[in-house]
């Protein structure tokens, strides 16, 4: 691989993070701008607490707690128990080292900063490289619509622990909204090479993106290629409800349903070998496809996979 | 001892949070008022810090830490530890335990609530059945006039650990501020017996509480005793910078220069028997005078002076 052409990575959280931070071992930081899903940010005891920004962060950084696969290593919960004594609100579990990042947040934008500047003095303090920044910087809230009516993400997702059955989703804000500064002059820059859609939830961390204003149009009508990672290998997921998410929309349950998702914007569709056999099936859609091992144990699987990746698109 | 009067009890920090718990041990809750001087507060990372309400608080519901002296006990520092990580201001010790009182209090007030409905509610999610409130409701900031300049009071107190010279105090927003309700309502009610100021600092604890509009000449024109327990023993205070302060504002630094301090308010002033010599002088300001230990280093010390104060305003 010897590129030096640029590439925007747009992702959700824990899988999203994952081929994110192997784009960062293997792209220099001018080369890859990396911008996360703020339809699941919510306010919480006052703070502004963005899941996504924070998953790829502390990724990037290498603070991120592999094992629990969220939040930061080395976490603590002591105030979450003080909390709890003083009969606060405890259904989202806040980490001591995690919470400075949300006070600092909060403190910093309540000063007048922007998610985005907010979002670059905190990656440069855990000495992150690369460019990360939010997907836009006015509020945009993912609400889920289920039979018992519409809940805003986080209550569906932690508090409900996405049991209610999904009909539908809604991206409240987001026709209001812009695209992130950085986001649009990258996308007009003609060293830009590709598009990666990461292997992240479709619905609540891709689709919040792609709905903001003139995002899916302005893709699609590019010349240079749009990639998607399969977030499903034989029809699972690795972490969160995409799969259970798919059967309750009446969706084919595996990486062929997740291509018809993002028809008439992906061009190039990535799936693990483990699903070889449904790549006819997805070529048929008008795509290409690249049949490569996708599931990203450690830093060697990550960065094989941007290798593949940044390859195909150079 | 065998009351049921009503008291009164206006304190500082650390050393008057011993005695409100003592007499926290002896008096029934709808006996005894426990007032908090809220000069020492301040906004900090966009949260709401109120130190002095906060000893209190802990040691009334037996988790203070007795041993540092301040904060919570079982506390840890993940918090600040991140903190530093992120490039966030650290030199005021936020632990993680203590940080949830702070989250909870601020979300509390920015929803609306009163400091005396957060601490209410605060106090009693601690088990705390004796009643604790703020001075005032509304918000009065103690700077400190050092031969610098002004200094805020935290700024004076934790980040030049109390080195600058003190010429005098000043309580900003004490003129416009409104003596807190049940305060008021106490002062009025026939049963009450007596008001203790507790062994505080006279200037930056005790003296913000008497700024408020009218509260010193309604303590002075009342004809029950105000007692006041000298926060100095054999010249030295047991923590904080009262005896420097008096030192640097050429006052007497003993008791008796607390007594002066008090001249005009306070009919009874308790020392210290290592004091005892001193006892004439303070009589001959027309106070009465009660010589008994003052030091509390257990519950049984403070409950024992706490019934020495009782009885004596009984």
């Amino acid at each position: 691989m010897k590129t030096e052409g640029k590439f925007i990575a747009l992702t959700g959280g824990v899988g999203g993070a994952k081929l994110a931070s192997g784009l960062a071992a293997v792209l220099a930081p001018e080369q890859l701008l990396i911008v996360a899903n703020t339809g699941d940010d919510f306010e919480h005891l006052g703070l502004t607490i963005c899941p996504d920004l924070d998953s790829v962060m502390y990724a990037l950084a290498g603070i991120n707690d592999s094992r629990r696969g969220w939040g930061v290593k080395h976490e603590s919960w002591q105030f979450l128990d003080a909390l709890k004594q003083l009969n606060g609100e405890t259904w989202f579990q806040l980490g001591d080292r995690d919470l400075a990042t949300h006070v600092m947040r909060t403190h910093m934008m309540a000063g007048g900063s922007s998610l985005s500047q907010a979002t670059l003095r905190l990656t440069e303090a855990l000495g992150v490289r690369h460019r990360l920044v939010p997907m836009s910087d006015q509020t945009i809230r993912t609400f889920v619509k289920t039979a018992q009516g519409e809940l805003p993400f986080q209550q569906y997702f932690v508090a409900q622990r996405c049991e209610p059955v999904v009909t539908g989703f809604h991206f409240d804000g987001a026709e209001q909204a812009g695209v992130q500064a950085d986001l649009a002059r990258w996308l007009g820059d003609e060293q830009l090479c590709g598009v990666i859609i990461c292997p992240s939830n479709p619905f609540v961390s891709v689709d919040p993106i792609l709905a903001l204003p003139g995002l899916r149009t302005t893709l699609a009508a590019m010349e240079i290629p749009v990639l998607a990672v399969s977030p499903l290998i034989a029809g699972r997921t690795i972490k969160g409800p995409a799969a259970k998410m798919m059967a309750e929309l009446d969706m084919p349950r595996d990486s062929l349903g997740v291509a018809q998702h993002y028809l008439g914007l992906v061009t190039q569709f990535v799936l693990d070998e483990a699903d070889a056999a449904l790549a006819p099936a997805i070529q048929a859609l008008g795509m290409q496809t690249l049949v490569t091992p996708t599931l990203m144990r450690t830093a060697r699987d990550r960065q094989a996979l941007a290798h593949t990746l940044v390859d195909a698109l150079s």
